[in-house]
């Protein structure tokens, strides 16, 4: 194998990216670098953690992600790498790399402290490119796990937290990401919710103060364009939408926002009272 | 050949376009993907159809494009690949791809209906991941185009309008995109308008209400930073620019205006009597 | 090496990069194109010419450097390549790839003239597609550079502005750029000044009217979250930052502003003079 991605808030303009490629390259010359993303915002280590974890599991075996969000640089935070059955995390010990990592099956914590696998001039604000590349390109020519350093067990740890679904049929939910497309993915899980769910059934959900009905259908283009909706999206996650339009603007709904969602087994019209939504 | 490339309108901040390629690099291990792009406008077809359009003629044959601009996922809108003499174009059956297609020659359409091509588990909401790219990959190793569905000939066509020209040397004229750097990309073709324009030759622009007088020049920098100037730009297209400035901000245009054209072959001073521009 | 980095300042928008990208390809098949960036602000040929020198010195020797922030493209300026001891850097010239190719030692400049290493159409817009990418491809496939055309030492020269030490312990600076996390990035170098900044040492900043006190600190994350500090970052560059902030928003800095640092060897509240900042 011989691919490496990179997730960072480090946007593009200033080229940091390329240069944890350049790096790694150097490395190891036959690398094939790919993006997950640079536009996670600035020190978001939950957000980081979100898209990693919903990409990691469409990557080959083998493959390993440097991914940094990093607003410890430099101070006493450690660097880890977490090994999978299948794949690997390099990263900051802040909670980034968890979810993914625990996505793929049970996984084993390193201490990055063996200087020789690091860059020669180790800067306190760039690990990215000075450790973390360096390190997965390293591990991508064949290097032992041991050889990195000693295996933790007080990691930092990070769970998303669980919808929790209530005797009347509500859900309580979080607003765990917002997409380019304005799409608000709770975490509502298809695998554990599915059942609730049936296309066509009707859905209110409270926001703030905010209370929308809507349906329930199978994708985005279901209903007509403008209108609002939710669905189980790509993530097997539940997903307030309106087809081809933004949710999230419309709704004023931004991330870690709470929102009580209630099905409803009778018809639209009869739905009308309100949820304690304390 | 081993590149796939790819373009959609998802944006980069969620990873999804990440997910494609990791797919398809579990099913072929050396492929090497291209952005296009991912900043197409949501759900703005003819954008992307645009964007694509102008790419594809510069890659080597053998190269699978994946293009995404999707509003009617999951729906009964079909899968198709389009096969040309020298490139393939996997994608929805909405128009996307078709102009592309034809710029490179005659073209055949698949509906992609062999569920064995596809991933194993396919969402209703991202038949990018889940069906295009797993398709492009196994093109890409060598599958035959019978054995992915059967050739259709109802696809959805699309082709951008044609600007006229009429008898009085003006062309009615549309804009078909706006770039980053603000040039306004219009359907005058130099292959078939060329001869109306050159160099030094004095234009005026109609724009709703708006009269603009201006020079034909053979780029960007043969006037003054900040004057307004048209050339053949290199999409082989009249772009109407400002040397160092954003034409589209400055003359508020957004694609699909209207404009008309009057190619004037007098002095710029005596030109400034109305077209009748109804 | 198979090598070619891209920047630019086309955004990602029309597909323009990926033209790029494919005649590469079209050309030299087994390519790997790396992204430096393509958001250098337009027409902006000093940020291009920092974001490149910060990045090449990453890049493995052998690397060929595709580089186009080109506004006078299509006029008299000429084309150039670059050939440094370990790196080759093409593109227009216009001072752009010249503090990259200084930065890594010697180098020689020769003026593009063959056209047997072009495109066979060559636009009046669009040189990093049509002249810049097909002869980095033609140079990785091992062309000498002499077949190029002939050395020049008229090339246009950019040297990024030395900050200059007083010698009271102010320092005379500029800003040369801010990074997407908002980071002010100076030309106060380590290497000559560092001798000045200890950790923990109070530092007084002014720009235009405003002055700022600060602390030297080791690394971003060593304050609060939310305070002004300023250490020497990964471009071996003092910046100004704050603490998972924004510290150009904050102090409404933009590149090209001038600066007065101002070492203060004494406690913090014994500092409350005002310079000189004529």
């Amino acid at each position: 194998m011989n691919v490496i991605t990179f997730l960072s808030d480090f946007g593009m303009k200033s080229g940091y990216v390329s240069q944890m490629k350049g790096v790694a390259n150097t490395i190891m010359p036959q690398v094939r670098c790919i993006d997950i993303t640079h536009e996670i915002p600035c020190h978001d280590i939950h957000a980081g953690a979100f898209v990693l974890m919903n990409a990691a599991a469409y990557f080959p075996t083998g493959t390993v992600h440097v991914a940094v969000v990093d607003p410890g640089v430099g101070t006493k935070r450690r660097g880890i790498v977490v090994l999978t059955q299948t794949q690997i995390f390099v990263g900051p010990d802040n909670g980034l790399l968890i979810p993914a990592a625990r996505s793929l099956g049970t996984f084993r914590v390193y201490e990055i402290t063996n200087h020789h696998y690091q860059g020669k001039s180790v800067s306190h604000t760039f690990h990215g490119r000075d450790i973390f590349a360096p390190v997965a390109a390293h591990i991508l020519r064949g290097i032992s796990f041991d050889s990195i350093g000693s295996q933790i067990h007080d990691f930092v740890d990070f769970r998303f937290p669980l919808s929790v679904r209530n005797t009347d049929d509500t859900i309580d939910a979080q607003v765990l990401f917002v997409d380019d497309f304005g799409n608000i993915i709770t975490n509502i899980e298809q695998d554990t919710m599915g059942d609730l769910f049936a296309s066509g059934r009707d859905i209110t959900i409270y926001i703030g103060k905010q209370k929308r009905s809507l349906k329930f259908v199978d994708t985005y283009g279901s209903l007509n364009p403008g209108v609002l909706l939710c669905t189980f999206g790509s993530s097997g996650l539940l997903e307030i939408s309106i087809n081809q339009g933004n949710a999230a603007e419309s709704l004023h709904v931004t991330r870690d926002d709470d929102l009580k969602i209630a099905v409803v087994y009778r018809a639209l019209n009869d739905t009308d009272k309100d949820l304690d939504v304390s």
